[in-house]
């Protein structure tokens, strides 16, 4: 049979949908019973979860399944939705040490709690109230993810398969993180530094290791697994660092009403992408001099933002990058070209692949 | 054969050490080979897990694993030492919450981060580079915990069994912190939510739910693993919450030399504990002012500590406490004289009670 990729998508986006909806009502009922102090915590992660998100993850995880021969499967589509929770954790985490005030056009988790200290009137430091909250939203959203994952009801044997690449994912999630942090307080800028970020922080926890995992759900077969796993690779890495080249300029050139941030917010953070330190590396001293005075500065006014993203345009960075996330989206494309790959998984994975890189957010 | 229970304990807590040496150097040459930016984090908690601790929940853990049938086996031993490592993801994020300095007389994992950004010399805020790094930190050793967990070598009956118990634990855990931070900021004390918040961080956290993971990992048999969960809580609620109250003194009246942590430091924290809302439901006007004016100021001299620990004492709540404690103590105690604790398992876990119980640190 041959599928209709999009129709396919959209449907497993759904059951992750309704997957989500079933576990944090589920979820929810149980903080209640613990006690009703916690009935805002199951809230905002409902709202959080539930109200946006493209499913990146979970659809790649579970393309990975198909394209590995697994056959359609609820219980799998409810493991691979757990990847959202996770995703949950990197996000309310990442804004807190941004310091950012918004995430899918709504305050973020720290700015939500924040606000909620403020409207009860509680006492003590709204400030410290809202990023104790959002370290623990973000460490029960790990958690949870593992709960999910755990009890999706998939075989024994799938599960102890997959756990292993699981854990690997979640690791280099951390790794890249940090490498990202602390590439922020160095004093120099770089491109290959910068590559390597996008790959741990992208490359591999975004489309890679989601694929990885899908593979592992899908096969009792040792040998195909780990074939599968090259195949995947070949697709998933360069795709994933023309994901994380995509964020960069939608960071910097991305419309606020589609991306739910404030325009050129990775300006006004000095955030350190790979875009960044291309512009940086062809700069004139005048160029750098501008962006030596408005990069980073978190009061920057839209005129500011134009004044960069002018330079970011001339110096011929942002060019640049676009090529490069064709050249890589092609790299990935051409992978998928070989026997291993049937009709139906070439067709979901390549869609997949445009919903990732042609996005606007 | 019969055990001399320190003995055994001390056996345990050596080859939990070992375990957790062997484990971390593997994971030091996986982070070394992703980029040498990430030798200081390995380092960092290498020295956190183990340079301390008490290893309490592991021994916990294995306890109930004996309890419930188990045999000695290098495994499980591994499977049990990973709970340090979900500990330091919570005490991680539990200094960064409380702004606290320091951890077993040491930096704590933020104020370490942000001493290695001033010494490197590296670019933007340091407190915001040690604020951010723990965050890592801590989600990196909640995903640790997990792995080494997983790849213990135990059988997989015994991985799938354990998972739920496992899950359970971390997302009371969470609850239990969150309901911590919410009681710090409502405007009145109760000793009723205090009580609760005991159970939850520290009852079932700390010992229930690790004597449970013990005896799901133990037998195959569901109507006996059933059956010791029940025996395993009569034992392990009271304890814990005897064990939170014991750290609700030490926190007040503790030794620094011995808890790490400077004198007074809940005072000075104005933390809501047990102790002190008993203190608040028994002082009078004047000792309820000179609390009003000392309890949470972060500068508190030693003057200020002696002021409301006298305080403490001449209500009544400090003998309180420690009779509450007694109490707690002899219920779990009495729990253990049933025939399905045998003579070594009682002499384990009474001689485990002694050491939560009887602490200094």
């Amino acid at each position: 049979m041959i599928i209709d990729p999009q129709k396919a998508l959209a449907d497993i986006r759904m059951r992750v949908q309704s997957d989500l909806t079933e576990f944090l009502a589920a979820q929810t009922r149980y903080l209640g019973e613990i006690g009703s102090e916690l009935i805002p915590v199951a809230e905002a992660m409902n709202s959080y979860l539930l109200d946006g998100g493209k499913r990146l993850r979970p659809l790649f995880a579970y393309a990975g399944y198909l394209a590995s021969g697994g056959s359609d499967d609820d219980a799998v589509v409810q493991a691979v939705a757990s990847l959202e929770l996770l995703q949950a954790c990197a996000l309310i985490h990442d804004d807190l040490m941004d310091a950012s005030d918004t995430r899918r056009g709504k305050p973020s988790m720290h700015r939500h709690f924040e606000s909620i200290h403020r409207n009860d009137e509680l006492s003590g430091s709204a400030e410290n109230y809202g990023q104790s909250a959002a370290i623990l939203l973000g460490d029960l959203a790990l958690v949870w993810s593992d709960q999910m994952f755990h009890s999706s009801g998939i075989t024994p044997s799938a599960l102890l398969r997959s756990l292993s690449v699981h854990d690997e994912m979640r690791v280099e999630l951390m790794a890249g993180q940090f490498l990202d942090i602390h590439e922020q307080a160095l004093a120099t800028q770089s491109v290959a530094r910068s590559l390597k970020i996008a790959r741990y922080k992208s490359g591999k926890y975004t489309i890679e290791r989601p694929l990885h995992f899908g593979a592992a759900l899908a096969t009792e077969d040792s040998h195909l697994r780990e074939s599968m796993f090259g195949i995947l690779s070949d697709f998933g890495l360069p795709l994933g660092e023309a994901f994380q080249l995509r964020d960069d300029l939608l960071g910097v050139f991305g419309d606020p009403s589609t991306t739910g941030k404030p325009a050129g917010d990775d300006l006004r953070e000095g955030k350190r992408t790979v875009l960044m330190a291309m512009t940086h590396d062809r700069a004139d001293a005048h160029q750098e001099a501008v962006i030596a005075t408005h990069f980073g500065d978190a009061d920057l006014d839209l005129a500011g933002v134009e004044a960069i993203r002018t330079i970011i345009a001339d110096t011929g960075a942002q060019a640049h990058v676009e090529e490069l996330i064709e050249k890589l989206t092609m790299t990935a494309m051409d992978s998928l070209n070989r026997e291993e790959i049937d009709s139906n998984a070439h067709a979901l994975l390549s869609e997949l692949a445009n919903v990732a890189i042609r996005r606007s957010i």
